[in-house]
């Protein structure tokens, strides 16, 4: 990417504020819009208080999520609340409008206006790439919370996805007896390809309770009140599926089984790797719009 | 797969005679036919001359591909020729037919008589774990003609879906140093997941004069006569990719760069594990058609 | 080990206490001694609160180090304190006498005594064994303090023996691009060996500018105050050297640069499998000792 | 290594030819005698029928093993006999003499005329650079002979010094489930640490009868006949210990047992690496020399 070029990252957290220094590095013409005590990190790009000339930028890019509750831009790190509809009003349709999880209302309003939208948070590079600090986050809170090595240790994955691959690979790597339990037989002939034990999901029964740690990543329910009554008493299980997660934690509650439900992990454990996959993507954006 | 079943196994080369042994091995009854010269791999099956009580076997699986000639068994261990209608004659509507990669004047027969035709060469999982056998093929290959170690050996790899995959990572694990080059976002995104150098395809010019190994996956024309004169003089490119393939051989011929075209890897260099597939996804298939 | 043996475990901590937990589950008798506080985590053992009958077992093990302070027991998990010379007159030349780092007076007694004493902290596989607790714990520092996934992070290691070696191939594992600096051209050839980056130590100044996060194993200065300054300012220095460590302390708070000095890991992130390294160590000496 | 030097190739078989052309494309001027036949893979060296300024040059590299017979140079390439007496009368003082295994006569007659030597395999980064190229000849072996993939193959490995610690590793890495055997306490540590299955050597007798590959790098009697009845018949055997092996070859060969004594690996599967070995040693002894 070797044009430059003018970008607005427009509220936030701290990966936006990552991803605006990370741009403002690569040579382009950054500004920050309600970002404000997040622009320590980005010393880079400069702080606007008003949108004048936001129009003749290349891209403006939204946080992930766009807002906060209806109508209201997500900007914890602004000293003020921002409503989302003045800030399109000042956007032109010649420019790339960039955001993770538009909701219908925006993309209505952007659509109407004939600005060009594109939700990063549905390319799948980087769905790909947000799997590696999730699964680096996973490691971590392994490693804090056993009392043994991951060396050895007995761990169970659930679900082959991206998260899955990614996450096993990494228990893998670092030495533990990973088998991965899936129902696709697909995804059990991939785990076998790298190298891991596999075993269908219906045989899960028989598998808990023999492991230190088991890693959930389906998002439908996995472990209910019999399987978590089959687990090791000093077993960990780690869910990283999203709401409504694969766990009955009632059940694990009543049961005194430890549970840790893992949400977000990449903007929590790497947000300047988290700033750069999006800047990536954004690229890859740009590149293929031809821009 | 607890329970004991009767399979014949008819026609094929070594991969199938091996099929036969394996599934004897799991207890199963199993017939072979077709396949005389190959009755040595498998000792623990029967050698039926004649087609009495295949119907009344479980399964029926023909070899890879079915048909040698339009109508012809592929039968390469067979001591006489066989037409394959004549067979279907005595095959059940109540048993499953199995075969790699049926013609369509094959399917038409067995539909009209409302036999239960199932191609494992369409099943994502025999894919997906035929491509170790390929990766490891690959290694072989690149070890027998280069006279440098595959460590520190700089491999360019075009292409990263399955077969991609698995030999970028054999590869990878042996200490070359590893680029991926593909075109799509999401591949290159994995690439760099698994901790491979990527680049993207355009960029393959630059990439080509400071490699000892190029493997190209990638069905399309990849490396023409600019490319392959960009080539080091004493790199090796090995082709896994099927008719017509990725490189202009003419153009490699006159310049005199040493192009392996390398077909059908599986059987070649391993056909127990191509076999031990190829029963893995009868198993699967017997198993979801609820055998 | 199917053998029932009964053995004694003397003072110390947590590691001990799962050391006597894991020998009793081995069906081995235990007993414990001044650790009554660590009870709790060897259910399986018997709370002794006098000596009689320690003479009577086939091994007697002291903690690391056996001394707190000259002449008094390392019990941390007792509730009172326990002078050595008194323990020492209850014991038998037939038993044997393990401990982790006997001071010479203590060894000095009990050779007078004929007592047969084993430092397992001279034993080449604990210390090799150890190396995998500190460089799990050296990855979860590094995970917690840096706000980039390992993945792709740039990690110098100063020194390869068994740390250095433990801990290169757990980051390499992770995606990290790893260069080892060492000064023998055998450490270096073994780095190469293992698939990493090698530098002779003497190019340590041009190193440094490009690093993310260094790791020193070297017990000897190696990061001294011109080093320090050429690092990033956002590098991060962890040093697993034991004293006096290899970075210059000062000159790091002086210059505002990160530095962890991380000592004894192995009991701080693994108890248990700092324990059971402890265990087959025992187990091997009383092998070689034909017991 | 800046400096441009002037070196002699005297002798030896590709590899030596291989090693004077890395030397002269690293700018050095490059003279080779008795080596007239290996020329052409050294287009970049001048070819010297006389010895005529040899004792100008800074380093004389003689070839591994500098003798084929008591006083005659090994060189297999050039087109008449060569004693190696009269070629030592050219030598100097002041230069470096290197060569492979120098014999106790030629030893004698260097140092009573004040010749620096150095033998080139004594230096433990050479013999270790060495064990890669290998472990990549057994692997490539493995491939070419097993009719399994690597993958899924069960590997037991004989002993764990340099050789075993390459091939454990590549084997482990191609997905084969690898058991490594052996008698210290030590050596068993680090195969531990390095992910694999381990067993006392003692235990071999349990472990033979479930491996389809054993891979032996103990130079003493590791399998005789009892050993050899309790592999499976289809079971390959890789000795890779030098002279006299550690397999009962006669009793293989009654027992019909697949045995192959795979020796001097390196030389033959990658000759330009092994070159590229020597050559680095000699720039380590050049540089520690202060030459």
């Amino acid at each position: 990417m070797k044009q430059e070029r003018t970008f607005w990252v427009v509220g936030g957290d701290l990966r936006q504020a990552q991803l605006a220094q990370l741009l403002a590095r690569d040579g382009h013409t950054v500004c920050t819009y309600a970002l404000e005590q997040g622009t320590y990190a980005a010393p880079d790009a400069l702080v606007c208080s008003m949108l004048t000339g936001i129009d003749r930028s290349d891209c403006v890019i939204f946080p992930l999520p766009v807002c906060s509750a209806p109508g209201i831009l997500s900007a914890p790190l602004s000293e003020q609340e921002h409503f989302l509809a003045p800030i399109l009003d000042f956007l032109s349709p010649d420019q790339l409008i960039c955001g993770g999880r538009f909701d219908s209302d925006t993309l209505h309003i952007l659509s109407q206006r004939g600005l060009q939208a594109c939700d990063y948070f549905e390319r799948e590079e980087l769905i790909v790439a947000n799997a590696v600090p999730t699964a680096e986050g996973t490691v971590q809170i392994a490693m804090e919370e056993l009392p043994i090595t991951i060396h050895n240790a007995r761990v169970l994955i659930t679900g082959y996805g991206r998260v899955g691959k990614a996450t096993a690979q990494r228990f893998a790597a670092l030495g533990a007896k990973v088998t991965v339990a899936a129902r696709s037989c697909e995804q059990l002939a991939w785990a076998d390809t790298c190298g891991l034990k596999r075993a269908h999901i219906s045989h899960l029964p028989d598998l808990l309770g023999g492991c230190d740690l088991i890693i959930n990543t389906i998002p439908a329910p996995v472990l209910g009140r019999d399987a978590l009554c089959a687990l090791r008493p000093d077993a960990l299980v780690i869910d990283l599926a999203s709401k409504p997660g694969g766990i009955d934690m009632d059940a694990a509650a009543q049961l005194g089984r430890r549970v840790i439900w893992a949400l977000s992990l990449p903007g929590k454990v790497a947000p300047i790797t988290a700033g750069a996959c999006i800047r990536d993507t954004i690229y890859n954006i740009l590149r293929e719009a031809g821009k």
